[in-house]
């Protein structure tokens, strides 16, 4: 991008960008990187006096964590699309780039090319942020998209989208939603002017939605996506990532593939909503160079949302606290008064329900199957409720529940 | 908003925004302002030495022309909302700025709370911007929204937007696509680098999209939107205004009344939508706010998408040199051998057919009803065989034509 844009992005800058080295693990490999020298020496890079800004696109803690601290300290701007380091580290790295006065960008950590960080600190900043939700992960979108049109099972879909290239061999990060978590936990912070501990964030991945979850979800005027969501409570916040039901109205749920989105909710600006390509080397690199442009006009400064650096300290709710709506897939015998036995079972949880599937399950065996969906409640009453169903005796299995957001 | 958000602005700027004066033409209508004191006397603010920076959100070009020259002139950082103060001027008012070294701001002039022009100076400047389609006035999506609805006609629609406060009295600068030409001019005056002249851009309306064109569109699986297109095309660039059918898995396609969208495609970052509310007073307090903050942090800066102010000359090619695809409703009568002279008729301007409809239209009079839609063609060529099928005596009646965008 920098070789191919060249004589825009000096027009815009007002001098040209140069690469003054590449720092690779094997100089070996070819990379197409004309004119460049490059280097395994990275730490030489960082410490090189002839450079103004460094690149970090190693991914990962270490050794990007010592690279990025070091290159700060020496009065180095640095961009990052590393979302790992900026949600465990953010606080104190943006410390060091605020006191040192230089610049630590990282709009490519979130969202691929799509302008999310910047948005929030500087055209958002006027308002309260009152709600986030992401499709963050463009694995699990990728995933979840094939099996809801092919009525694939979660295995088969991993496996092509690992044939693909869109999952990687070891699937967990994305799969299980620490990805998302990562990136949820970084626009949380500066929306809301303080980082979440990451640790803290509820995640819960989609290796347990089953093909007949997103069957049911159809019926009802659902779509099933890893969503990630932020939102203020009191001093604390509600931090999330978890599939969950979407209306198939809402804009959320018309984001397929390997598109991501987030949808911002602000008490002025009302709702807005951002989408595009998620990942890849080319959306990546225009996050990266969009950054690396406002470094060079100079125009990027100005702390981290605030004119101070975002502290660490954002206590985030446990998730049993958290009320939301819920889907429940059960499996009941198939006689009189099981149905009333469930709605009494809920009830003394105080959940209330607001719609009901029910379908011969095994005429043999006298199994029918109930879909239920609720009204919004505590999560630890519905847990409770959920819990006691079997051993009540009038449900034989609970074959999965998932949140359902509005 | 400044009141009510007060606390968290004053936290990202490090000190409190003073609302030194308001200027206002009736000083005895109440506005729920407090503490601010009101004055008629606008020249007195824009000369005020205690004043940093001016909003201005008068609209119009007198007076807001001469007060937000006069700022600047006087070194004073300018935040304004008028799409036709930038869209006509903004090529002399952001050199003034510059010379002076001040900001000039207008993210609330295009799209209400939307952040569309930061992010394309800013997050997507290292991209080679491609194309931009923009549903960017309110008004004329909600009529054409509730023709679609609810089958009402242009007439009806626009009544009941008006009732419903959507539309003005006069709406002229809505729906004949003024509104949205200004906003157009704008996003191209960032993307390309160089001011259109808003003069040459081609504007169509909503006031001849009727009914039945909605309702044909329906059936070949398209939307009807206000579009506004603007393209590089060599050293010139295509900026246009005006309907259009947009297939509906297009995400374009989904946005509805109120809502205004921006999509974008850059060489590198591909395909990003931005959408959210268009007007109101309170996503235009969103954008003035940000930029007003963005003032205050000193992150502003930079010129405008480039180190240089943007420059007049961008040239618009006529819209008889574009290529798009084209739908077509004839009145044509009920007999043999129609169909063959109207699709040679085409086929003489070098223009061919991609799908048709047809349906009888009025059997007494042996009339029957046809809907074509052609491959992208030169427009001259599409004009000249949509001119000929009349003189032919192959067709009754052309009862509308349409752009086609994929």
């Amino acid at each position: 991008m920098l070789g191919e844009n060249a004589d825009a992005i000096r027009r815009k800058i007002g001098r040209a960008v140069e690469v003054v080295a590449v720092g690779v693990r094997d100089a070996g490999k070819p990379r197409g990187i004309s004119g460049a020298p490059l280097t395994t020496d990275v730490e030489a890079i960082v410490d090189d006096s002839q450079v103004e800004v460094v690149l970090e696109l190693i991914g990962g803690l270490d050794p990007a964590l010592s690279l990025v601290e070091r290159a700060l300290a020496g009065g180095k701007h640095v961009v990052t699309a590393n979302k790992e380091l900026i949600a465990k580290h953010g606080a104190r790295l943006t410390r060091i780039a605020t006191d040192r006065g230089v610049e630590l960008h990282f709009e490519a950590a979130v969202g691929g090319g799509i302008p999310l960080v910047q948005p929030l600190r500087h055209q958002l900043a006027g308002n309260d942020v009152l709600r986030l939700i992401g499709i963050l992960n463009g694995t699990t979108n990728v995933i979840l998209t094939r099996m809801a049109d092919q009525g694939a099972s979660f295995e088969e879909a991993l496996e092509e989208a690992q044939a693909l290239g869109y999952a990687e061999a070891d699937p967990a990060s994305d799969v299980d939603g620490t990805d998302a978590a990562y990136k949820i936990s970084i626009l949380g912070g500066i929306a809301f002017g303080r980082w979440p501990d990451v640790d803290q964030i509820f995640r819960e991945g989609i290796r347990a939605v089953q093909r007949e979850d997103i069957r049911f979800a159809d019926i009802l005027g659902y779509r099933i996506k890893l969503l990630a969501i932020a939102e203020p409570h009191g001093d604390r916040a509600i931090i999330r990532v978890h599939p969950a039901l979407v209306r198939k109205d809402h804009p959320l749920a018309s984001v397929s593939g390997v598109y991501n989105a987030l949808w911002v909710h602000g008490d002025f600006v009302g709702d807005v909503m951002f989408s595009g390509r998620g990942a890849g080397s080319e959306p990546t690199a225009s996050a990266v160079v969009g950054d690396l442009i406002d470094i060079g006009r100079g125009t990027a400064g100005g702390g981290f949302g605030s004119v101070e650096p975002i502290e660490d300290g954002l206590d985030v709710l446990p998730i049993e606290e958290i009320r939301t709506s819920y889907y429940v897939r059960l499996i009941v015998p198939d006689r009189p008064r099981v149905l009333g036995a469930i709605a009494t079972a809920f009830g003394e949880q105080e959940v209330s329900l607001s719609a009901m599937e029910m379908r011969v399950y095994d005429q043999a065996a006298e199994l029918g199957e109930i879909v239920l969906m609720t009204h919004a409640c505590k999560e630890a009453h519905f847990r409770a409720a959920v819990d006691s169903l079997v051993p009540s005796g009038c449900v034989v299995r609970v074959c999965n529940w998932l949140r359902v957001e509005s």
